[in-house]
């Protein structure tokens, strides 16, 4: 997933799960012979999985740097064929190379995968162990875990995916469903050329036979438990920039700040305009012609409602260091808000003299880092058009909006095949997710859900690992935690997901 | 002067004065054989004098680093007996020392001397001579200078007065009026102790004896035009910090920014308590019982009218960028705004992530910095206390108010003493000086010129300097531009200022 912190955010947010079941039960599984020959093979193959796995890590492709894109594409498109997609294409989008696969065996249902290839930056200085070797490492309370770029974002639960491929081949089983994968090289600098990939003719007709799409995920918290999410909000990510420059008032240059007597300050105009975008408690949002969501539905307030028992609001705090929710809502209104309501959040304000101490300039430019968080029944298009003719119309035309990124929100139903097999699969395994409307990670599942595809999307998976977009991360390989996966359970994870995902 | 900046910006203000006249004239001092006299020995103990200016360069103090101070005030004690001041005593102030002197000739009319021995950091690796030889550079269009910290600001002026006591006592002739030092340690960090100095019982009832006190300084641009300010502006500057811990609302640590939907974000809560200390215009000051001054008095609008004349607003403009005064105003009007209203500047803003591209978080802390100028008719306690009550009243009395530094306004008479020998010793020189109500430089005017002193204090000094607070600075010792005054006519400046103090 791209944005590690709204994922480890979602993480946190149910790290205090009480873990609801221990351990996958063996039992459930063992009445089906297909499933226990499997198993035996996927055992088999623990060290070729392990190993698929660090030869990956091995190979980072990193869209930011422009960094072994086109090889990344490439060993992408092997481990696809390994796995036993038939046909595997590289795609041009005008950005960096996508992958398509489709994997056919004449079964009733088809089913997409959801991949990326590229992984964040990382800066080895920071890292225990070099981020591009793999090592296995002891981690006390979970077992050993492999250490690298991407262990858990995403290539861990994408290679436990394949691996559940090649244990199926292995064991003589036919993959129970058609695949269709569509794999990004973009998704960490915002999945700017998603649409041209997911919606390219082939891909497009490919997909549109499948009942969703799902990105495999190590979804376990530390505590074992897993949550089923319904989709995501979207977001914008955008600076406004005031300048004396472009409002024709105020310095070109910082100047001394002596001259505010007679020289505007753009910095007070951005004030000024920031001023008119929320009301007075900084959270109503107050732009002219914003798009309004509808209220939260009776069904997202019932999930609150029973999701919110597994989550202890006292140590979510005391985390974060929160004393009050907006409003001073309870736990229950202020999760009702968090699932359901638009932000305009300023993530960062830059503006002249920042050091230490103080320095008597009058600033010529100011800059408000803003992300709006979008929930559905609001396009990123409109939120923007509305904030454009909002400060136009309020006399702040001349400020910059530079939108650097962003997504539609992504929602599907509950009652989707592709979500009550996640459910089922889960329950199977002795575990009861939490169901809840809307995650607080962001990924690009609107090009899957809103139009023209209109299909269910969200992500699935067994395991657990951490540190995604920060030095050290990991994934469990051997779990000693009777409540987590280890790889060969997350591996075991896809495919009874897959079988679940054939019944229907 | 402590505020390089606001002296810089002065001398910009003025760097487009036509030089209204050329040199210094000789035949008008001739007629004086005491001048001629002062004259011939101020030239044979040029050497002397640039020595001991090379000498106190090489022996910095600095408040900031609190380096040298002690030694900076003995020097500074030793610079004073060695020029022929009786009486001289280290003073305590609880922070660093000053130096208190007095010259007592039994003139009728005795004059303050304000000096500082401190001088400002720097940073060797920026300088293109050593900041502590004083190396002698040639400067194309001036001569040859001084290269050193302190050599303008404000050591070479100082160093120049003393010659001038120097080369009076050399050439057999008395100091024509007693004089009273006060030189203090602390003007670059704000002069936190000015008070306590100055209002020592001796040396309080040693300034009440004088007509006024004047900082020695080097006061010709580069063209040679000279100005006589009758004061400068107050300023403040103060940090308005809001937090999630001192709020109750918001986090305590910067946190993942889709919690915005449920926590508070202290960013915002920064920007609606701005938004409320100016109008839309962003200029006009609506602090609850702010402190309002009296509008420009028609003498003051009499000085603008005539000085602006000498100014280039063309010049102005395109030297900082600046397309249009505040309201679209005329020139004489924005120099009327200029010298007589207070100002409530933003210099710097800073919350969460202030990096390239974006980060998705809710900052736990913003930070403004302010500074807000002050005219006669206003106190710094007075406008810190209504701004302390205006956030209070407005719901944002947890946003912590840190006050780094500041002084009230200081203002002085046209027809004081001091000031009316200024302009009597610039004109016998043949120089025409503007004459401004008051300059956009701050200095810790306001403990002679406030209560309880109450007298006359100003800048005098001809010369040439400039780099003050910056790499590079320096002082015009032997000029080639006969526009502007070397350093042996700078000391004579204040031989002929000291006569004409004397004179009334």
């Amino acid at each position: 997933m791209r944005a590690n912190p709204q994922r480890s955010t979602l993480s946190l947010l149910f790290a205090s799960v009480v873990a609801t079941a221990a351990v996958v039960h063996d039992e459930a599984r063992a009445k089906d012979s297909d499933h226990a020959a499997i198993r035996r093979e996927v055992a088999a193959r623990h060290d070729e999985a392990v190993a698929r796995l660090r030869d990956w890590i091995a190979k980072p492709a990193i869209a930011a740097e422009n960094l072994s894109m086109r090889e990344g594409a490439e060993h992408m498109a092997t481990l696809a064929r390994d796995a036993g997609f038939q046909k595997v294409r590289i795609v041009e989008t005008g950005g960096q190379p996508g992958v398509f696969a489709t994997l056919d065996v004449g079964a009733k249902t088809t089913v997409g995968l959801y991949f990326m290839y590229d992984v964040k930056q990382y800066d080895a200085a920071e890292w225990s162990a070099p981020p591009l070797e793999g090592r296995l490492v002891d981690k006390p309370g979970l077992g050993t875990v492999m250490m690298g770029r991407g262990a858990v974002n995403q290539k861990g639960p994408q290679a436990a995916m394949l691996a559940a491929l090649h244990a199926i081949r292995g064991s003589g089983k036919r993959v129970p469903v058609n695949l269709v994968l569509v794999a990004e090289g973009e998704e960490e600098i915002g999945s700017p050329n998603i649409t041209k990939l997911a919606l390219d003719p082939e891909v497009r007709a490919a997909l549109a036979r499948t009942i969703g799409v799902f990105m495999p995920s190590a979804s376990q918290t530390a505590n074992g438990a897993v949550t089923v999410s319904l989709g995501a909000k979207g977001v914008i990510e955008l600076e406004l920039v005031a300048s004396g420059e472009a409002w024709g008032r105020g310095p070109a240059r910082d100047v001394h700040s002596s001259l505010k007597a007679m020289v505007d300050s753009p910095v007070w105009h951005l004030v000024k305009a920031l001023d008119t975008l929320v009301g007075d408690d900084g959270n109503t949002i107050t732009i002219d012609g914003y798009p309004v969501p509808p209220p939260i539905s009776a069904t997202e307030r019932e999930m609150v409602a029973k999701g919110m028992h597994a989550l202890d609001e006292a140590g979510f705090k005391k985390q974060f260091g929160i004393q009050r929710w907006i409003g001073d809502a309870t736990w229950q209104a202020a999760l009702e808000r968090f699932v359901s309501q638009p932000t305009v959040n300023i993530e960062g304000l830059v503006g002249g003299y920042t050091g230490p101490g103080g320095k008597t300039v009058l600033p010529h430019r100011a800059v408000a880092k803003l992300d709006l968080r979008l929930v559905p029944g609001m396009s990123k298009d409109a939120a923007v058009a509305a904030l454009r003719s909002h400060l136009q119309a309020r006399g702040y035309g001349d400020i910059v909006i530079d939108v650097t990124g962003g997504y539609d929100s992504t929602s599907t139903r509950l009652d989707a095949r592709l979500i009550q097999a996640q459910i089922a699969t889960y329950e199977r395994g002795g575990l009861v997710p939490t169901i809840w409307p809307r995650g607080a990670g962001s990924y690009p599942g609107f090009v899957f859900t809103g139009p023209p595809l209109n299909l269910a999307a969200g992500h699935f998976g067994l395991g657990h690992g951490s540190g995604a977009h920060a030095p050290d991360e990991y994934m469990l390989i051997t779990s000693t935690n009777p409540k987590i996966a280890g790889y060969d359970e997350a591996v075991m994870s896809f495919v009874d997901y897959l079988y679940a995902l054939a019944k229907n």
